[in-house]
């Protein structure tokens, strides 16, 4: 595998001995940059963007141009794939994804066909060779998908929701289907992953969105089982410890013993959860996490260094006053309203910790 | 203590020997009951119903007369209490509820008066009274109250929000004037509950909706410091054996441990945490819950009676073969959409699981 010049990321996905803890941002290439804005106007659309491997890589790298961060993240969305599968995607204005073609019957399950989804996302491997070409070896590359379950989600309601009340109208009385269409699914998510590191992709990320909505029993079923998968054949063709992986199930710190055991080289945390407690259950993984975002966007520069040095105390403290095998991110993506003054004060706060 | 003729929900709060697990359910007397919405409609307004002392016992006692439930609920609102410190609570179709004078700075948080609550809220008392005499001692009458935090949140956004990016901008930047603000309510709410119990309720409940929005550290902080003094001053006054209390923070499954040593008789849990390793955590407290009310408003008859079945066995078999000390709830409030004829083969399938 490659050896970057900036390697702290691997190396704490891995568990290896860190100079730093090193840290990157959920949706860290997005809307509180505005040099990201600027692109987005240029691109004419949010998916324009994501479809053009030339745009997607500049707004790749913009947040490595202006801020100490170490790694980057494909400029992506995890809805190309039911896009690549038909479904045209579009979106609308502070409104959100939307599907013009939703998951209606059993018959569109049916008739969902994943054959031709690597051709129809060569714009994301483009992207990626592109990005690779510009990044060299100084900082690795996380690629990602949505989960089978987060996927579903959307692609059963045909746009984002606060309860997904339809999904579980599916889940609650077609189980059968429901599995047809999550397994559909995951075979894609696999393909796509294999596809992405090919490209030369240097960890996974999952991202389960939804699954926090499900009960318990259901999320194993329904989610993990899926997630669980995908991290077994991905990991089998690439080995992890050449290709580590991270899942992240939004409102997940209640599974986390689960999680621990999911096949993951790491797993993501919101910040319900204090991380010096979720590092003494999660005893097989690197953990990624847990700043609430809203700190980063409004708190007082007093409250957020507080509460930084807290989450980096806990797990060190945690893991017998070491600092390896964590990788410092917000709990969610970062707020389009924060500042990215914040974001600059925020890496020093991490770096600067344990030195 | 009143002995009730159906004395199961007390007797399982209070972790007794119980002949079958009793049932209640969150927003029992409500929406999906067209007896209701003929009130409701008679009424004029949402908030004249639960101001309306005769008006809000018949819609307490309505599903009682339909259902074999195990306790009734006082017909109320968490905001009444804001509503009478002088905030002027509204409510929209489909929007949920408003306040045409929310808090906006600190200068609001200051000239907050609790003085008058009591007095303000007078139609509560008449209301538990009335509903008292029509029970006798058949079954108990449960009375709530929102929690601090979960008023706050109301207090400070005006109304309902995804994220209440207001109320954690209050908290990241002015910690002194949130605590002002959740002392204040805390008062108010012991005044508050007091005064229930000397109008003759039962059993009583908290809810914290929204503790779950926060970290770790900020839910102990900010809600769960303030649940606990609410509940050792009422215990205090009123002994926990004579009126026992349940808190439900929605979402907090994670924070199990510590509810467990916040001073409740019972903790609500979410559907996202199984009952029986929840029972293994909580080892202080009955356990209320916990399935998910987009089953019981969705699901096949089937699929809900295997999800009801997993949640009594699951308890029985962590509880040492016993059902004491589970009353059995939604994760959440029943949906408006769900079916009456569902609620009557739920209690049936409760009550007839263990006999």
């Amino acid at each position: 595998m490659t050896f970057f010049e900036n390697n702290t990321l691997i190396d704490a996905l891995l568990n290896k001995p860190v100079p730093y803890t090193p840290i990157w941002l959920m949706r860290q290439a997005g809307r509180y940059l505005p040099e990201y804005r600027k692109i987005r106007e240029k691109a004419g659309s949010f998916l324009n963007l994501c479809k053009n491997p030339d745009l997607a890589m500049e707004v790749t790298l913009q947040p490595l141009r202006r801020f100490n961060l170490d790694a980057a993240i494909l400029f992506s969305d995890i809805l190309v794939i039911p896009d690549a599968m038909g479904l045209g995607l579009y979106f609308v204005e502070n409104e959100g994804p939307k599907f013009s073609k939703p998951i209606m019957t059993a018959n569109d399950i049916d008739n969902l066909d994943i054959a031709n989804i690597i051709n129809e996302l060569a714009y994301v491997f483009a992207a990626i060779k592109n990005t690779k070409n510009e990044l060299k070896n100084s900082k690795p590359l996380i690629g990602f998908s949505g989960s089978p379950f987060t996927l579903a989600c959307y692609m059963l309601e045909g746009k984002s929701s606060s309860d997904y009340l339809l999904v579980k109208k599916w889940l609650y009385t077609n189980p059968e289907y429901s599995h047809k269409l999550l397994q559909k699914l995951t075979d894609a998510i696999i393909l796509y992953l294999n596809a992405q590191i090919e490209a030369g992709i240097d960890v996974i990320m999952l991202f389960d969105s939804w699954g926090g909505i499900l009960p318990y029993n259901e999320y194993l079923e329904f989610s993990y089982a899926y997630l669980k998968q995908i991290l077994d054949k991905v990991h089998k063709t690439h080995q992890s410890k050449l290709v580590p992986s991270i899942v992240f199930t939004k409102g997940g710190a209640v599974w986390l013993d689960k999680l621990n055991m999911i096949g993951a080289t790491a797993i993501g945390v919101d910040w319900t959860v204090d991380i010096g407690i979720a590092k003494k259950i999660a005893t097989n993984v690197a953990l990624q996490g847990n700043l609430d975002p809203a700190l980063l966007a409004l708190g007082d520069r007093s409250i957020i260094k507080t509460e930084v040095f807290r989450i980096l105390n806990n797990y060190k403290k945690a893991n017998n006053e070491n600092i390896s095998g964590h990788v410092f991110n917000l709990g969610h993506g970062i707020l389009p309203i924060t500042n990215p003054d914040n974001v600059a004060y925020l890496i020093d706060l991490v770096h600067d910790f344990d030195i």
